[in-house]
């Protein structure tokens, strides 16, 4: 397992999803960085299950507790590590949940890698709630962002085959669920229910966009800032593309519709669209940097499948049980700027070096 | 900047367009691995400049030199270096080209990030022509992949918004223009020459396959399949989006169609779809390991653009002078295949150890 | 802060003494490998405090709680992480401990570099309890090695200006004072007792040699296991000094003193000596590897003692109170053992790469 | 191979004694900073053959050309890369040199690492040649720290028994034997004589010093100042020790004898002593950084040694011809002060940031 991620910040995500706890040190934060706990807490629960039709109803206080690395609320230079206490842990029947791997899961997979060793309850490492502690990482890097006049924001951007177009400027974090027209938003809910009810799921996509950034984040050629952001998103279980600025449109316009003309606004230089998302070179241009991720739909759902019996190696039927998010696109938003933060943080890190940051707040 | 790649596997890349050379050092081969000069050569010449109408005239010989890690055609155990001469160098007229900004380039964002002292000739280190050393370290991973059973394979896959929907299954990589469907080609090449023609550009999109992989490549969370494949095809000059299995679409089906069933075949575990492109949680699941990237349209187009004098802070008409490909996507299919064997080799060194690799051959 | 170290292995860790809890995570482990908590705790039994008269008095359980990574004692190929909560957490009184800095120790040094905003409190992340997770992780790696034959052990080589010259060749740990010649030990106790009578504390020597070692570990120039046993060796608090085989010893011999003849030896290629501690090149070779480990005096005495009052930029007197070990050398012991254990699994893991370790055990 | 070192600068050292090159790549300097090719000329006229007396009268060029990472002198923030042409590379008797390892060299584990595939020639990538790239590297970094105002220095501080004992405050590097004391330094050349006459080599220790830097470098724990700078001073061959300050004096010293007194000097927080060198808890005080390397004599030597031919497994007697630096101390000494700058450029730029350097010069 490689569950560190960053360069001059080292994240590293523990924990799996029945084991005593989860949790993430986040090593290379700069001291005297205020950290506002409730601030963290309203962004945890955008994340967090139960709260809506469409998620588990499974109901968890999921409060982490810093065990270090702060001092009176302040990050002190050293590690700062956050746990979240598993209430609900429980060994069950080991035997039968790796015999039948559930399609779209990494339980064959990880069968297969771990030689049968791996901890296959609730999805162990692979689970998406160890989306939580990416989250209290990202979390704590969005504050530090957030002073720094740096704003990640992200949106549900499609569900289904419903396409939310209206482009996307200011957050809307505040909306239970977050999209810019709520007249898509409805039909993108009807999908979902649509699915649930018969015992299937649907995926989508999330939009993130990030304001503020200095021109001259990101270095070229294998660290410049698609390939910082890809290496970090494609960690969030589920995400299976990634496109910067227009993406895969651009792979279908001339380059005289695409090339963003240059300008000056307000006595800096802009560009007149925005295709590339920001990025130039893998370098940040000081537009708004725009990334959106696609996520499947959720794996789990109660129709019948076909898996095989990996004791017997025989074909079987497969029933999950239990209840599962129709759609995991809603809790998705926040792990999405999550993830962006840190990664953007660890650029500014080595862009501005460590004492820089003292200057912050 | 950061043009370095890799764990167990360290790729350097250097060089920019008009210095005295461009090259490469790979660290952490295993000894005794051949090296195949000719067939490396064959590698890099289809991506080579002017091979046809569509891409740059300026024809380079483009031969690597190795200056160490070799003994007799295998590697050593020392890193591997090669280099390729650049024969037109020219210091050009510096302060011009860094006044004025081609859209859809790194000028700007390199003029800012470096404070003026960049190398702008040519694009200097952002050059299309670095994907070259890209090419010899990939190429020579290829051969060692190849050897072990691996095979990698990429094709263009559309161009503006001709597409090529045959499924791929076997490598296309000696026709002159990498298509499936000839006849889908023959449009892709029309759409090129009529962008040519009225001095623009478009883009498109590569698949890339991968066969014969062990199941269990890839760690998680950061260092799945995903991210470490992501993290390398995005310092390919011009991706602006990636994909893996079924992607953005997957984003649009339900659970029930999107998961791949999982069966018996010859004795062994596969699934009879492959939406997932051959990764579950990040980790190799012994099905063919399937990627899309999108190529956005060359910048360089002959059309007159906006962009601003960074001097004087003013706007100022661009006019582009000497020949561009029209299209880089037909020369970008042997950069992908590159860029995947790197990251490919890279985490089955990780897997196996390089003591294994005293077996290969 | 970087607390982190390892290629393959990747080792966290987090904590202050008077934080919440200390611990560590490490990464990377191949899954199946057997963690027996009760040889770890005899092992962290060597390292705790409170066991004679030369260690504080403070006695505390420092069990360490495994929070994942292992499914029914075994590895699950998740990170394992392990934290011990911190029982005596007490804000107390910043103002003054940072206006005074202690001489030796990281106060100043962290004033400057935080700012002000570290933990001061028991030297925070820098206090020489944070090694306690160091041997957690390296705990767990013994255990490891020692199932692979590989065996790392540790002896007090001197102390003061007492030596112990007696060859070390086999396991002393199970003596309360780990020293070959008991003679010797006896004299090094009189030092310890003598300084400690006079609020003074003494420093000493440690060794430390792996047996069972494959030919062939160590990656050269910058990864040989010179360099890779130094940068976490130099992690530990205290360490002034490390040589390999006789290393300073051999800046003072001639060629022909110091060069190990070969010869065959149960028909394999040894060494007639080992003045090379093991390694030639950064590679191991199959002798012994032997390293020594110079630790300074405890900075923490009871006599007066000059400091300058940050506030006020005065020279004032500093008393330091409590107790305080006069000589940490003999519980060192184990935190050379663990930290040479991690360099030394990190370096088998590349060797053999993670698939090999199923066959442990 | 790991020839690579380094966080926010890498670099990668390439080449064997006999390929086509040697070489070295840095990744990470900041743009715009001037490199003098004459001064650096004169530092690695330094470390050159030829030089005097003690040194192999073969006598090189050796003089690197930058194949990029330059535009007009400056760095241009693409990695700087500087080759050094082999011009008497050799194929040699590859099989005799594998057959017959050379007791003290890199020649048997090589052999039995790379399983026969390494390049045995001068050495391969173990010759002392490859510090010829660690100086290019170094001497750059050297160069851009003096105008940061910080300058690393070092002397010979004994060779085989004899000292030279006077502190070390000032550079002594214009001397052809870099000593403080000439009386010493006659000595010290006798000795170097001596050996020589009987076929013999010697060894010795290497003290550099470190002025001008801020209080704050280095992060623990396993990233202070002793580690960075232990990880990449035990890849310079035939170093075997290495202590900071007093090292192992240290651990014969009482706590009050070893702790340094803080006082205020011109206004600053000084220490009356220097016993840490520099360093506390890993973190620069910003009094000089000390620090002595230990290197064995040549293994190289004219006398008879005994080995044992590999293909045969039988016991062989080695003679070793050509002609050896008899003492490799004086060159090396160039050599501690170019990775020594190297590490402390690379925390620099962790430290201060990349933008930073826009102010130097």
């Amino acid at each position: 397992m490689s569950s560190t991620y960053g360069h001059s910040l080292r994240l590293s995500i523990f924990g799996q999803s029945h084991a005593n706890a989860i949790g993430m040190t986040l090593d290379g934060l700069p001291a005297g960085l205020a950290v506002d706990e409730q601030e963290l807490a309203r962004f945890l629960a955008r994340r967090a299950p139960g709260q809506n039709e469409f998620s588990t109803t499974r109901k968890e206080p999921d409060a982490p507790e810093f065990l270090c690395g702060l001092v009176n609320g302040r990050t002190c230079g050293a590690p700062l590590t956050a746990v979240i206490r598993n209430t609900n842990t429980r060994p069950g029947d080991y035997a039968a949940l790796r015999a039948l791997p559930r399609p779209g899961h990494a339980d064959y997979t990880a069968e297969v890698k771990y030689h049968g060793f791996q901890d296959p309850t609730g999805g162990g490492h692979f689970s998406g709630r160890l989306t939580a502690p990416l989250c209290i990482a990202g979390g704590v890097c969005l504050q530090i962002l957030e002073r720094m006049g740096v704003r990640v924001f992200a949106r549900i951007a499609s569900i289904a085959d419903i396409a939310d177009d209206a482009p996307f400027t200011a957050p809307v974090s505040e909306k239970p669920f977050p999209v810019i027209s709520d007249a898509a938003g409805e039909k993108m809910q009807a999908a979902i229910r649509a699915a649930k009810a018969e015992g299937d799921s649907v995926g989508g996509t999330v939009e993130c966009v990030v304001t503020g950034l200095p021109v001259g984040l990101g270095d070229g050629m294998f660290d410049g800032m698609e390939s910082r952001l890809a290496h970090i998103l494609f960690g969030i279980p589920a995400v299976k593309g990634l496109e910067f600025g227009d993406g895969f449109a651009s792979s279908r316009l001339r380059g005289s519709e695409n090339n963003d003309a240059f300008c000056v606004q307000d006595g800096r230089v802009a560009t007149r669209t925005n295709h590339c998302g920001g990025i130039l070179g893998g370098i940040t241009n000081g537009m708004p940097l725009r990334l959106r991720a696609a996520f499947k739909p959720t794996p789990s759902i109660a129709k019948a499948q076909e898996s095989v019996n990996l004791t017997a190696m025989q074909p079987e039927a497969l029933n999950i049980h239990g209840r599962h998010d129709p759609c995991i696109v809603p809790r998705a938003v926040p792990c999405v700027e999550a993830a962006a933060a840190i990664a953007i943080l660890d650029s500014m890190l080595e862009f501005y070096g460590t004492e820089y940051f003292y200057g912050i707040e």
